[in-house]
């Protein structure tokens, strides 16, 4: 039995999520394990280092299998390519130490929360970027971010998640904004993620930049921890799963 | 009656080109004038700087129609946003003189063509690059480039257009080749593009950096005049209008 490690690209928009679902929806993980019962004539799990919602995308998502074969991994990785629908694409295969856990093993991981603001949407990027055309205070956004930074309970930017029981405690190694032109980038680098946090934070973030919550409003909804406190989620085309550290 | 001049962005994947057509397909023409039909109650002929072909993206098609209306720029391109398909939008609306035409005007226009460059294709920028895995050799494909710039006969490059019958003289201003990780992109100006004309450069010019056609190759190509000699024409993803100079 050997273990393979994937580094995986999708565009999320015609995907009901990574994970399979129960209503036989259109999966990413579900495409991947399909391709595999082709290739190894048996039925192989594919774990990933974490669930990615509808309509939200990856560059670097990891996910792991185990598999009886012989087969080299340029070979697996060639194999799933030409199988796999052109929206999801595998962009490295690894055979990985017998233990290796996509989901347990990972220590940060990045994502991207990209925002089109000028006062007309884009035809190109309709499914790559959020489009807000009000203005924004990019300093207040920075600066109210920066509360956000290092070892925090993150209760008040976590949905509700009925399958995960756990602390919201998380660390934020990085959080910064980016603007270039039109396009504004909220990257996030965090040892884990709780449901929703990344679209919370940024949703929360463009209302302070559109001035509907004032100076201090972010430190205010943390210490609070009570979702209700934070701004709507921002919606899923503007997210990206960057990439996940080991 | 007044003049309008606009700047359009569309996204060419769903269309079958610019152009309307007798058959009833969708194009961005035609998109565009059902919308001022809606507008100015009144069928409103929009005339673009040229055509693009099914699948050929644009960030910056400049077109122009005449109304008589006294909305303001602002209200007419609002007006069109919100009616418009998500796959094309206007960035910008301004009143331009009377007689201004957005093809015989236009003096310079600006094309990209996007290769993708590495062993496994893209899920995110399928629509957008033409995926080509195999070696290139750029510094080739720049040499042999240089021989397109300046006022030549551009016939071997240029597919028979039974609706224009005109010479194949046209001067490339500017013909450069960037690469950045694994994205390599062609830009050309000239005064004017034939029928397939970049998109024959760009597959002439993959010939070349594939090693299937030899140095000197692109100058007996274009002495030849003849379109046979020339490389297959490279697919029309990978194509985006990028700016119309008057």
């Amino acid at each position: 039995m050997r273990t393979f490690k994937l580094i995986l690209e999708y565009d999320g928009s015609d995907f009901s999520g990574w994970q399979v679902q129960l209503n036989a929806q259109r999966t990413v993980q579900g495409e991947i394990e399909a391709v595999l019962l082709k290739i190894f004539k048996k039925h192989t799990v594919l774990v990933g280092s974490g669930r990615t919602d509808r309509g939200v995308h990856a560059k670097g998502q990891v996910a792991h299998f185990r598999a009886d074969t012989d087969m080299p991994c340029g070979e697996i990785q060639r194999a799933l390519n030409c199988n796999l629908p052109e929206d999801v694409v595998v962009h490295e295969v690894r055979e990985a130490s017998a233990d290796f856990h996509a989901q347990m093993d990972a220590k940060w991981k990045r994502y991207s929360y990209t925002i089109l603001n000028r006062p007309y949407r884009s035809a190109l990027e309709r499914k790559r970027a959020y489009f807000f055309p009000g203005e924004l205070d990019l300093l207040l956004m920075k600066k109210e971010a920066a509360v956000l930074v290092g070892r925090k309970d993150f209760k008040a930017f976590a949905n509700v998640d009925p399958s995960r029981t756990c602390d919201a405690i998380r660390t934020i190694r990085r959080l910064d904004i980016a603007k270039k032109g039109a396009w504004i980038v909220i990257r996030i680098e965090a040892n884990g993620f709780l449901y929703k946090m990344v679209r919370n934070i940024a949703g929360t973030l463009l209302q302070v930049g559109a001035g509907r919550f004032p100076s201090g409003s972010v430190r205010k909804i943390l210490q609070s921890r009570d979702r209700c406190k934070a701004g709507v989620a921002a919606p899923a085309q503007g997210l990206c799963l960057e990439k996940v550290f080991y």
